[in-house]
């Protein structure tokens, strides 16, 4: 059996054990204050070429979300996310568990356009009796989003025109940063997320760590205290030196873009594989996340050998599944896959 | 330079980082839902003598406390704890930031009495205008406290006695529960525990693990749906296989209580020592934690080749300071305390 | 002018402000238990024909939405509602503020259908991974919606059927319920509504009170506690009788019904006057809310002399706009809109 | 029975019921928008000599205290208050259903002394691990206190001199401020309080209205967006001309003092009557409420004639109890009770 089914299946990148095998008995403070997690800050700073931003390890993307977001709005605003937002989907309500409204704006393919970003800020703001609704307070975005979708520097750099117009923080999660930094389509660097956004994350959890999200704040006005959040939210890890580790193993030579390199060429065959074997897509996706159309019939017969997530069913039976690469995906894998489509 | 300043400077048991390295590329589903879980969760059922109670992982104390807590109170209830219960102290209103008040009740050994808890249960229940104070909904407990005190089975029965009579659930953080269920003065078993309290938790990042705390729901009236609680609170780790490993390591061959003898002996090693050195102690704590109280002269003496923790300075001017040993502590370390207090 | 703009422009019942002139210097104690709000209870369970049902007296309709709503919910949860909802609207998050998710069901007018209501059910419960998204908890609906439409006893009978299939209480905010159950063609008896829904709220301050509504509990299983919720929410007024005495006077000699009838006659007279005109609808509705689409010529023509509540601009840039009756409207001032009206 | 229970027995003014029943059938826009709030923000800003001042009205105190404690704090504040202070004790946990702590400082008499609250900041901001803790974010103090005792000028600036130097605003609770600022012994004045305080209210329920409280920013930092605050909380009034019309009828011609003075000369005949009987009292208080101490016998002896509310049980079994006049206390009480005291 070879499973596609996420990116979160494995342990972590085998670099990353050994440093946490080398490093078990030293003794360091705790709470993130530890040199491994200050030199791993370095690091992450480096990647995205902003010696000035805060750096700050949490345990994961939920909580990572819900502590940027909790921490950046006044009790009357909401965050503008597109519908199939992670935010407004598949948190169980976290963000409005912090007390907050998730405005949802419509979107046929995961991302947030510069339109529907105008039209609801206009709409907000242009309505003398805008008390009564939710105010929205700042966009949040995924890089790439749920359904493997890229913004062009073009897009980014236009929202983040329309958020700092508006006075509101662009937040940018990257829950798999690695992935979208390296596919082929993509002309956006670490860079121009730091310079674009005022907080994103740089995923962990999905890109090879056991555990864990880089929050990366680069607008001054929303660094102080963000400590206290952290705790308050129970993100704050006892023995926070491990986040500091795993990031210094993943930002080392370069890993954190090789295994993003790796995951979308293994993705860019599965594709190719689908693709000669007549099988639709439901969204183009240029990252290591692939959505094909599948009829029950050829889900049968892939099923004793593969597994994948199932995403959605469609009006005439079909179902659009998730089949997924990442770091430890096995070349073996790839081609049991493609001589299976194959003979689809 | 030799650390005692809490029980969390180092890695983990090298049993841990070896079961770690061993599953690292096997695939499982996330959330929890993996083979390791499941194995962890018997051996916890077993630990503690109840077969019927739900297991569940969270990543650390703050969160566990919080998510149980939230799931637990309705709206208008608050959680009574001792006042210098570290729900009450050192969370940041975590539990007020669910939208509940931390009722404190005075103690001055850090434990609750059933006096303290039944005057505060007959206040508020025998108040005709009670709807305008908070309703206490459960009673917060951890053993061995946060000064390294421990109830007594007695004492237990009866807490749990007085809070199933009001109707309101019992909680016990259990942070450091190795260290409390072996210390000499323990008359208490994990099987006391889970019969007395309604919900608890089993602490492994301060008793050998990485990280990652188990929560063990006894009362069935509180089993149904944690699962959303905890996505929603940010602490459904996605490789949750994580925590069961580490709970796997922790529980097999007697792992959990062999390390909480091993500190807790050492501990006595150094509490004898300061003893014999004439230094008296700010409490008389049978665990892993001892609180001496010394003068800043003895402090600058000491601080060369040894570092502890700061907990409170007195009106005189000394310092009551924590010494804390651990599953990670070595003998020579505590030797060389032992002859540098000799020497006081 | 003549201002139909709203229901809440004027102060109250003469009937009403004579009560409370009458009752001034009586002392009673404080916080709704006094004899004016006894004596209103009755009134309201014999009203809705419920002798068991739990009567508390609210402030505003956002606070009765707000109180009820986090008093049903658990955390995990939130409440469905149509997407034109008040509570997904026009509340600025209230619901959200309370840590609970609305969850928004497509509407083309502004109702909740049977089918939408069991395909979000279906699709929550049907989900394995359901604990990662908000679980239905509640059904909002409001009698009549926000733009004037009524639920058919079948339509009301099966949601109600629906929801307690699914185990969810079904709450009805009836801020319009004297317009609603007096319309022609409302088949719908406030027994019905007491029968058919868990908890529901009686509407004073857009049917003739100064300010207040009425919260019916008619489920046993939501009625524990509830003056908890009101306090903390700060909704306990300290002069309670305020609202016992207004709901005395809405409720004694048929007056809500009676005020509900003159104003729905008044705005039929409102509505066929637009007909006769050739003016268009927004929607069809039988209630004291109608809402013409006027061109921007129509409407300066009628500016000089009428006010109304701007609605929602048409593609073709027409506008859609709402204008009210209530138990205030004068005749003349139907007389003058309608003479305008015959030669607009 | 003559009532001295509390100072909301009554409904109001004859003066505001007079102006109730003149404007009731003008049309105004709802919301707070309409001329006559306009007006008593007018009267208001004169009456603290604050041309700059915003003026909010809402509907009670607990709903008062939660909005603006809410909406100064960030989600890791807490609010620092007596901790006898109305928010730590009897609004049923209203502020931390916000999600902030309240924090409460030990108070023998119910006041913030300068020195508890510098203790309280030093504390906080001197702990190099002051993230695991609460941060102060606002000092909450009553004018009177829930005892009835005044802060000085000097204490007063004290205090606004500390919140001032550590950036926290001082939130001042008017509840019973015209008992307050009438009292012989107060040297302070309406205009003091809107010059030291950073945001305060202005007692409407318990000083003569049927209901409401006047919210006066004085800060600029504190101003925005606030009625999103008041609507999201529930308390924005839709005929929000029911709070200008009370308002208006309180401030002009003296009133909101001339009541303060009469009840505040009442209560010193009530205070001297007790006093020549040779009963003590639990504090020397120089407002409209007095607690006299009184047996058993005593409390019998009065019981068929005068109600009072109950306070606190002593040690040796005696009571504290409170004695309240208001604007609306009648001279006849007072001799009754005056005659009854004589023969105790």
């Amino acid at each position: 059996m070879y499973r596609f089914t996420c990116d979160y299946e494995e342990g972590c990148l085998p670099e990353i054990l050994s440093l946490l095998n080398d490093t078990n008995l030293v003794q360091t403070p705790g709470y993130g204050t530890d040199v491994y997690c200050e030199h791993a800050r370095g690091l992450i700073r480096e990647f995205c070429s902003c010696p000035e931003a805060d750096v700050h390890f949490l345990v994961g993307g939920t909580q990572a979300n819900l502590t940027v977001i909790a921490s950046v709005l006044r009790p009357w605003q909401g965050v503008l996310s597109a519908q199939t937002g992670h935010v407004a989907v598949h948190e169980t309500g976290a963000v409005e568990a912090t007390g907050h409204k998730v405005l949802a704006l419509e979107s046929p393919d995961g991302k947030v356009s510069a339109e529907a970003l105008k039209k609801a800020l206009d709409a907000h703001f242009g309505d003398p009796h805008s008390e009564h609704t939710v105010q929205p307070g700042m966009l949040y975005i995924s890089f790439p989003t749920e359904n493997g979708q890229l913004y062009s520097l073009r897009e980014l750099t236009e929202l983040s025109r329309i958020c700092r117009g508006a006075g509101i923080p662009l937040y940018l999660d990257g829950a798999r940063l690695a992935y979208g930094l390296t596919a082929d389509a993509c002309d956006v660097t670490a860079a121009d997320i730091a310079r674009l956004c005022d907080v994103f994350y740089l995923g962990g959890t999905k890109c090879g760590a056991l555990f864990g999200e880089a929050v990366v704040i680069t607008s001054p006005a929303l660094k102080k205290d963000f400590r206290y959040m952290i705790k308050q939210r129970g993100g704050m890890l006892a023995k926070g030196r491990l986040l500091g580790i795993q990031f210094q193993g993943l930002m080392e030579e370069d890993r954190y873009l090789s295994l993003g390199r790796r995951a979308n060429s293994l993705a860019l065959r599965v594709k190719k594989a689908f693709t000669q074997a007549g099988v639709p897509f439901m969204i183009d996706s240029p990252t290591n996340q692939q959505f094909p159309i599948l009829t029950a019939e050829q889900l049968d017969r892939l099923a004793p050998s593969f597994a994948w997530d199932p995403w959605e069913t469609l009006p005439d039976g079909r179902q659009a599944v998730r089949f997924c690469t990442s770091w430890a995906t096995r070349e073996e894998a790839v081609t049991a896959l493609e001589n299976a489509l194959a003979g689809l």
